[in-house]
């Protein structure tokens, strides 16, 4: 059975269409962890009144969304990196820094070690205990630190949701210093966390010059067509990775929708509550009514694991031929060959994922 | 005076905006080398029409657009790489092929020796001669690709529009071999070229496995906004320029508009014959009736050299205060503090241009 992960990643609907012979946009996709409440009515009525700005260049110094971005996070401008999503201010991170060796901590997302690998670094791994929602122990991470020269670290993580406690990013950032250390922190969905719990480094930077937090546009604002993202850290980090963009690499309708997105307050409060609580029914769901394992994930995305008899590629081609897509998560280190990441969507869409598992479950396992 | 090219290129209308004191949208750019005719129905209508494709990630294997290009160009799938925008295959061949020394011939576009920079390479040039077009040579160029692990040529090259005709790229094909040497031919502006003019290496690239050809779909389709563009190389070249890219570096509008623009044959007929006729009727009207030199050049642009006592420093801020954008080519290594690039636009744009020059030119030289 080959994988609908052919890239690497989920939401690839064209491998899907040729695996279950459908069109692509026939599925109901919980591989991709996008805003289920679609993009803000103000970027959908901006694209199609501003189609005449793919007639010119973008902006290559992204001025207008960069001082839209300072107003929002109340940074200086010259602390933030728009780019052509989250992706490529992973890369401009390791293109810049030019770490020799590059930390992870398994399971994670799966780019850091390949743009890592990609540029030339050695990437090192230390494993989160599954006990600990798949965080590493302290020891182990400070020994990250001190054999690594950039760091990455998801809070939340993908793909399992857990965020890590202000105490222990706090650590991090110290050790830094300490053992002189790049820490990149992937804030890429924590968006979706609880406002209480939203921890971030972000106005603190001031003390850690060798801190970087990445975001992305693309999940909240539901845009990963458009592609856009930034990053945050001093002047001087934000320069040495600048100096690696490409010109003109984030598009001029990014740039337009991303200006819009900022302003965008009551819909983003929209979508956390709206996440929350179809979170909670899922994980009910899954806990009280199937029986299995989930994690107590914070972000739009939940990981779990199938009982024995149903691995994670038998549950996503199940669920596949009901037009369903999962994420089967069998190829994270760290991971097992049980483990599938569901997205959170809306109500109906999480009805339709919670029937189509019911009926994958009383079938009970076996191939057919 | 500082430059309206702040960031090394035209079509900076926020830059230029700041310093004429209007909205970017009431210039008319000339400074930019975009297809007048504005983009293709299609395109428009796809954007209109598509706006849900921004809801879902593009295709990191750019599968669809791919197949319509190796349609179109009636080259297996494997030769070709899509990216985002000319500027991300450029800094994608250095990046794969990882060149120590990087030869271009000035003047050129900037961005081979700023992308070599940036990537780590030491750049070396040569100089065109003036009396012939400014391409280099035979020697010297023979003696760039001793010297050199790659060379970057322009075809037509810019700022210049002057093309290479095919004995000439052949031959530096054929040095390829003998030296060991990349040879990168820039075609972002071919296809504004007359047909039967339109020499390329794409179909003789069997025999040449250190021979890439650059394409930008952003100039003839009018799409800079979106970005697009690709590579055609051999696979094993391509597989390594590959290697090189961040996952859903091409946004999936423009890869939709792309297999759209692909499809566009009578469009870009028309354009080339409206290219052809208005560029003819800006070279008389420089020459007959302004009496200042023009090239010869054979794109959507053209070089030309402005009188004693009008720099192009002070024609670009007198033009500029008019509404009317033109490109200073006076930081072109190999040209003079006298040389601009107009785009050839569409007749009432062209009329404008001709009223305004002719302003300038009757008011005599002098700040005023």
């Amino acid at each position: 059975m080959n994988v609908l992960e052919a890239y690497g990643h989920g939401g690839d609907l064209l491998t899907a269409a040729d695996r279950f012979g459908m069109e692509p946009g026939q599925f109901l996709d919980f591989s991709a962890n996008i805003n289920p409440l679609g993009m803000p009515d103000s970027v959908r009525e901006m694209l199609l009144a501003s189609l005449s700005a793919v007639l010119r260049y973008p902006d290559p110094g992204h001025r207008q969304f960069r001082r839209a971005l300072a107003q929002r996070l109340q940074l200086p401008k010259e602390w933030l990196l728009p780019a052509n999503g989250a992706a490529e201010a992973m890369a401009l991170a390791i293109l810049g820094l030019q770490p020799q060796t590059v930390g992870v901590i398994y399971p994670c997302f799966s780019e850091y070690a390949e743009l890592s690998e990609q540029f030339g670094a050695t990437v090192i791994g230390c494993y989160g205990k599954e006990e600990n929602g798949y965080k590493a122990d302290s020891a182990e991470l400070y020994r990250l630190f001190e054999q690594a020269d950039l760091v990455f670290v998801g809070s939340p993580n993908n793909p399992t949701g857990i965020l890590y406690e202000p105490q222990e990013l706090l650590q991090m950032a110290d050790w830094t210093a300490q053992t002189d250390t790049w820490l990149v922190v992937d804030e890429a969905f924590l968006d979706f966390v609880e406002e209480s719990r939203q921890f971030t480094l972000a106005s603190r930077l001031e003390r850690f010059p060798r801190v970087i937090l990445l975001r992305s546009m693309t999940k909240m604002y539901a845009i990963p067509g458009l592609r856009l993202g930034y990053a945050i850290a001093q002047p001087d980090a934000i320069a040495k990775m600048r100096a690696k963009q490409v010109s003109w690499s984030v598009n001029a309708l990014a740039l337009l929708a991303g200006e819009l997105c900022l302003q965008e307050h009551e819909y983003e409060r929209r979508t956390r509550s709206l996440v929350a609580r179809e979170r909670a029914g899922l994980v009910a769901f899954i806990r009280g009514e199937l029986g299995w394992k989930v994690w107590p994930g914070e972000a739009n995305f939940l990981l779990l694991r199938s009982p024995e008899g149903l691995p994670a590629a038998q549950l996503q081609e199940r669920l596949g031929k009901k037009g369903v897509l999962i994420r089967s998560c069998a190829m994270y280190p760290g991971l097992t060959a049980h483990d599938v990441r569901i997205a959170v969507r809306g109500p109906e869409d999480n009805a339709r994922l919670i029937a189509a598992l019911r009926e994958v479950h009383s079938e009970g396992s076996g191939e057919r």
